[in-house]
């Protein structure tokens, strides 16, 4: 038998989603091979770290000196994708840790695909001169046969890979390890991007906050793109400089800007980001579905826990020293 | 040999497409067969009419008394798709007319599913809060498995429909003869697509207008969409009623729209459409493709041609008494 303890941070926007009713319903397919505690508070966490293998985490807590607080747990699944603020946490060598990677895909395909389609059709630029009251027609080509250089070939990059590939896109993606992706005509690792820039007609961030991708993209990086180029950010707003992003619209000699991912979230109502001419923000919530985000998480959960079970390895690992 | 004249009237927006260099590029594959003459001036016009049999035009040209001044004219084929200008000339019984409708394709494909990914993702709600530097996250939900009900089954709505289909949404189509599309799961004819309405998550329209298509969306069928429904118009600004579209979007009762196609163009600067909530302008220049509409136009005349002279029927014939 299992136990497992779910504990979910009432303060965060996935509350909703991992409900203790979809929780109960995602459990009772193991029958007595699984026992569960759910939790809200601080209180119900201490209790559920005393007993559990396995935790099952919505939203941020206290991590600390789990070897004394947790003994038997082994397995601890984040029910978002970012856990740059955990993985730097002492966890016992025991415990492994896991995301919910995958459960963006479907979304992270079609926002990008979205915002790659915006850029190209100068939809920035539409909508400042419709402002303006001022018919202003500007036509982009199809973005069939351009180039998308994609950063982060994990779930988010591979699914926007796959979407604008279908497109008719040629792809140029960049990863750790530079696997070979079926989306990806040329795969570049390390800083091997950086001599694809002034070919990419669209740069789509999807990395993982790191220490090695914070600041990635800065000036230099920028001016080697085309002047027409879009930019698209579904990583960590901390990837990019957006001081520098933000003056390369200013001056034009950038296409324009989606952004999903700021510097800070909430951006201040102070931020010069929010008047930068030819950006677009969605505020942290292009890549979330409400219609689907917590039966999808929950499903991935229960797949892994099914593998948890049969001692074979766990889907989504997240390796600490590598940040994702 | 085949006569053909080249007419391109200086003033249309495709007048840079349409150039004598390409026309010629085109023309020297017929070899001796053709005997071409290019023109821009109302002499060059009449000149060219006295002889020819086959008129390529470009933009708007006074075509009435065909009969007499076009004595050879069987053909005349137009680099647009919009010929609702000319299908009430005159023309004499043995004058063909053709229309550019195929070489909008790719591009309505694209355009058509940026427009209903901007409005499944609350884009326009995401602008607004922009321009008042609001941090107002908002989420849709993925377009797979949601009902696109597309009015027009010619090129663009064909081309829209397999853009959208292939995205995994389930496609409504409506057309005159109501001939079946491979990615339209329900095709209706006539007034048939009314009892649909209810069930459109989008509505696109991409119909040509005629006698039977002005006005034909006005408040009735947008009170019978869903409250969270999207509208696209890539057809003509007259099938929709704008002011009852704006007065639904203004209280609330329409998810938002995306217009290509305006009820006057260019929209005066003193159109209220121009700051109606939840509105998207495009000034009608989301599907033209300024990379490729010249060559891809010639192109599909140019294989037209070689139907004509080989006897066979004319592709993309637009019928003057059916309007398109």
């Amino acid at each position: 038998m299992t136990r497992l303890h779910v504990q979910v941070n009432p303060a965060s926007m996935l509350a909703g989603e991992i409900t203790e009713e979809r929780v109960r319903a995602g459990a009772a397919a193991f029958g007595d091979g699984l026992a569960l505690s759910f939790g809200t508070t601080p209180a119900a966490l201490e209790a559920g770290l005393a007993e559990a293998e396995v935790l099952l985490l919505t939203g941020k807590a206290p991590l600390e000196d789990l070897g004394r607080r947790a003994p038997r747990l082994r397995w601890l699944s984040y029910t978002s994708a970012g856990v740059e603020w955990l993985v730097d946490t002492d966890f016992p060598p025991r415990l492994q840790l896991t995301n919910a990677s995958g459960t963006h895909e479907p979304k992270a395909a079609e926002f990008t695909l979205m915002a790659v389609l915006m850029l190209n059709n100068h939809l920035p630029q539409l909508l400042a001169a419709t402002r303006e009251r001022r018919w202003a027609p500007r036509s982009g080509g199809t973005v069939a046969g351009r180039t998308a250089l994609i950063l982060g070939m994990g779930a988010l990059g591979g699914a926007a890979a796959t979407a604008l590939q279908r497109q008719g896109m040629r792809i140029i993606g960049n990863s750790h390890g530079g696997r070979p992706h079926p989306a990806v005509a040329v795969m570049t690792t390390g800083e091997g991007f950086r001599a694809h820039l002034p070919e990419a007609d669209v740069l789509v961030i999807a990395l993982p906050l790191t220490a090695a991708t914070r600041g990635l993209i800065g000036r230099a990086e920028l001016d080697l793109l085309p002047r027409h180029a879009g930019v698209v950010n579904i990583g960590r707003g901390e990837i990019l400089d957006d001081a520098a992003l933000a003056a390369k619209l200013r001056e034009g000699s950038l296409g324009g800007a989606v952004l999903d991912a700021l510097p800070q979230e909430p951006l201040p109502p102070d931020s010069p980001l929010w008047d930068t001419p030819n950006l677009i923000i969605t505020p942290h919530c292009g890549l979330y579905d409400p219609t689907a985000y917590g039966p999808r998480c929950l499903d991935g959960f229960f797949a892994n826990l099914r593998r948890f079970q049969a001692g074979e390895p766990l889907a989504h690992r997240v390796l600490p020293d590598r940040g994702y």
